[in-house]
């Protein structure tokens, strides 16, 4: 398939520093799941299309990357909303969560693939159970995702990770490289030393990512504190966790000296705003990460804790907060925002031709329409992009080469099917739970 | 007009205490521009209706009221965004705003209007120059309104009052009570004494609300405490301003005794959480002021400091902000944020049957579509209506008991020409102020 969009105001995205580039009057063209060109019309090779999409009044754009989610959770939606943590995992989440069958699983995995595609969401990265499932369901629907089998391990018995480590055996760069797999021990609090050091060599021996949770909360760093006698970062240095490619999610209980641990082994933090704030976790210091020159990244977080799919409210909220709360309004600039909900995503996740539309890339990539009056007048692209766009002016969403969605329209899924089978599942999970 | 909705499901709306009602296939009745009947379609008395809308599958709810912008600021949008206040003050909008004229200010209104129906507010409170022809504009429109003349006054002349006074006695209560003025001294720092008083005088003899800038930023309060002695809400009881209904923008930097002081006057707090951290303002101790039982609403502010007149963002953000700065997920309920957005700002603005569904009030209304990805599934509607639902999930704003967007088209606006001319226009702004 070939494809040619013409006429469009074209940003390839950018790496965080300067500006974000604009190009006018563009084109841009998809060879496969590759883009061919993407820059001035008027300098645009011939190219033969299957298919030629006038871009005319909208913005061609990097898709987004969800760089931490847990996309079933979007049965959970909502679920214990306004609890205290330890009150909203064990009375709320835990119990819901024992009632999952492999068919929930892919009904509560396509909601969420279909809500972050109609929202301009082409990858994500992943942390949950029944996780072939998922593999399967992201096999069918189209997305890019980099899935991890959740490690929890409290008895040494390292189970968790032999499945784990199966599933990336299996899947790891199939789909036409669409699907990886990363190790994903929970977090340093629900894992046993053991299991952690295992987790360590295993990835470095089979050269896979590591995601895991990290300081989300002041419990989870005191707890830390008192079982291993420092704080995470070091605690995970210690373990042999940071020589591997990391995806760390949350970070918002981190000291200078976390900091640096994490820069100096290049570590990417997923920065989940809206959920730190919605379970009283707080705010990570993202301005000062960004200055320290570590690797930041956006995630939504799962849905329970969210309550949506909307990484464009991150992308708002990640500068704004870090100027609330610095009281400095130049941290944080456009560009580095953009970077965190693209490209930053793209090399954490592994793909090193991602996240940028530029000769070579993948080609994944949304639409803006522009002819909005949120978007009107347009005399500053850059900061109406981050602070005034809606995720509902996405038009069309393109994932490695092909369009999942168009004006309201799936080419994957069938949504008011899916709605209909969403809503029962989740009625099904709380009726299995009320006759446990 | 006669108009039907059944098929919905129905909230009237919330006082701020306890859960947000639903009613489940409900049936609302409008005569004219009031509400005849809401509640259980089972029970609804027979109404003969020029026009039955099919609610199936949509939430029926008060519009919301933003209760706290400077519409045409539009026209203003990105302008020196991520600079320090004072030169995005002085270097960005103050010379952008010296090259208003009144055909502008029309346009950029619409276009705020435009985007404020879109996204389903259906009132604004607004303080702002050129107001006649604002409520000119919003005669057209057909939206709601409280409007206030910016009284800035340096030099002891009132003159800014003087005008504020004529378009008051011309325009309150006019266009079927949709267009109400208040008297708006901007704050206590671009005003004198002399014509504070002269304020808290003539809104008393007049009957007029006030609205007002309070506290926004520390260099506001430094500088009352300064210049007055105390701070501003003390000042402001000091000068009589108090004695009548007063809404106060911001109110960021209050201690108790600030809190205690708009209590006992019944002052209202418009709240503009996204405007305060972009322009790195700070956070209002909004969770105190509410356990205090002050009165608080929700604003998005000038579009140049937010940088849209979508107010669902501050819907999300007011809780959110709130959990994640004081590490407490239980403050701000969704009943308390859902106030803040309808009836504390119709009360704000005057209207005692307004902001609530309920026979009798003003048919000031919205349907929002609940078949989408982020509402489904449908197993806690409050918070997926605080926490998960777009602007864009608006498929019907109403106004007046008359129906001003559906379904992306405007009754009252032409958006193609709209969008053209605001373009053209913010340009020439901008052309203006590169010639002056």
């Amino acid at each position: 398939m070939r494809t040619r969009i013409t006429h469009v105001i074209l940003t390839p995205g950018v790496d965080g520093e300067g500006q974000i580039p604009f190009i006018e009057n563009a084109e841009v063209q998809v060879d496969g799941n590759l883009i061919a060109y993407a820059g001035p019309m008027e300098s645009a090779p011939f190219f033969a299309a299957d298919e030629t999409i006038d871009g005319t009044g909208r913005l061609c754009m990097p898709g987004l990357i969800n760089l931490h989610t847990h996309t079933p959770m979007t049965f959970l939606r909502s679920v214990g909303a306004d609890l205290t943590l330890d009150d909203w995992l064990h009375k709320a989440i835990f119990p819901l969560e024992k009632q999952w069958d492999e068919g929930l699983i892919r009904t509560a995995t396509d909601l969420g693939c279909m809500e972050m595609l109609r929202f301009g969401t082409t990858s994500f990265n992943d942390m949950y159970f029944y996780t072939n499932a998922m593999a399967e369901t992201v096999r069918d629907n189209g997305m890019r995702a980099l899935l991890g089998h959740g490690i929890v391990d409290f008895d040494e018995s390292c189970a968790d990770m032999v499945e784990g480590v199966a599933m990336a055996e299996k899947w790891n760069r199939t789909c036409n490289d669409r699907i990886r797999f990363s190790l994903a021990p929970h977090s340093e609090g629900a894992t046993t030393p053991k299991l952690i050091r295992k987790v360590a060599d295993t990835a470095k021996q089979m050269g896979l990512p590591i995601h895991i949770h990290v300081s989300e909360t002041d419990f989870d760093l005191q707890g830390c504190l008192k079982r291993r006698g420092v704080t995470p970062p070091a605690y995970l240095e210690q373990m042999g966790i940071l020589d591997s490619p990391v995806i760390a999610a949350h970070c918002v209980w981190f000291n200078d000296a976390d900091i640096e641990i994490f820069r100096k082994h290049g570590v990417t933090i997923a920065h989940n705003p809206v959920s730190n704030l919605k379970l009283a976790s707080g705010i990570a210091p993202i301005a000062k990460m960004l200055k320290a020159e570590c690797k930041v990244a956006l995630g939504t977080d799962g849905v329970a804790s969210n309550n949506n799919l909307n990484l464009w409210e991150e992308l708002k909220l990640m500068p704004m907060l870090q100027k609330g709360t610095t009281l400095d309004p130049t941290v944080v600039t456009p560009a580095q925002t953009l970077a965190a909900a693209t490209v930053a995503g793209a090399k954490a996740m592994g793909y090193d031709r991602l996240g940028l539309l530029r000769q070579g890339y993948l080609a994944d990539l949304i639409l803006l329409d522009l002819n909005t009056p949120q978007m009107t007048p347009r005399t500053d692209l850059e900061s109406n992009l981050i602070y005034s766009a809606q995720g509902s002016d996405v038009c069309l969403t393109m994932v490695d080469g092909k369009v999942l969605y168009r004006n309201g329209q799936f080419t994957t899924l069938d949504p008011a099917d899916l709605l209909r089978r969403a809503q029962a599942g989740a009625l099904e999970m709380r009726r299995r739970l009320a006759n446990a």
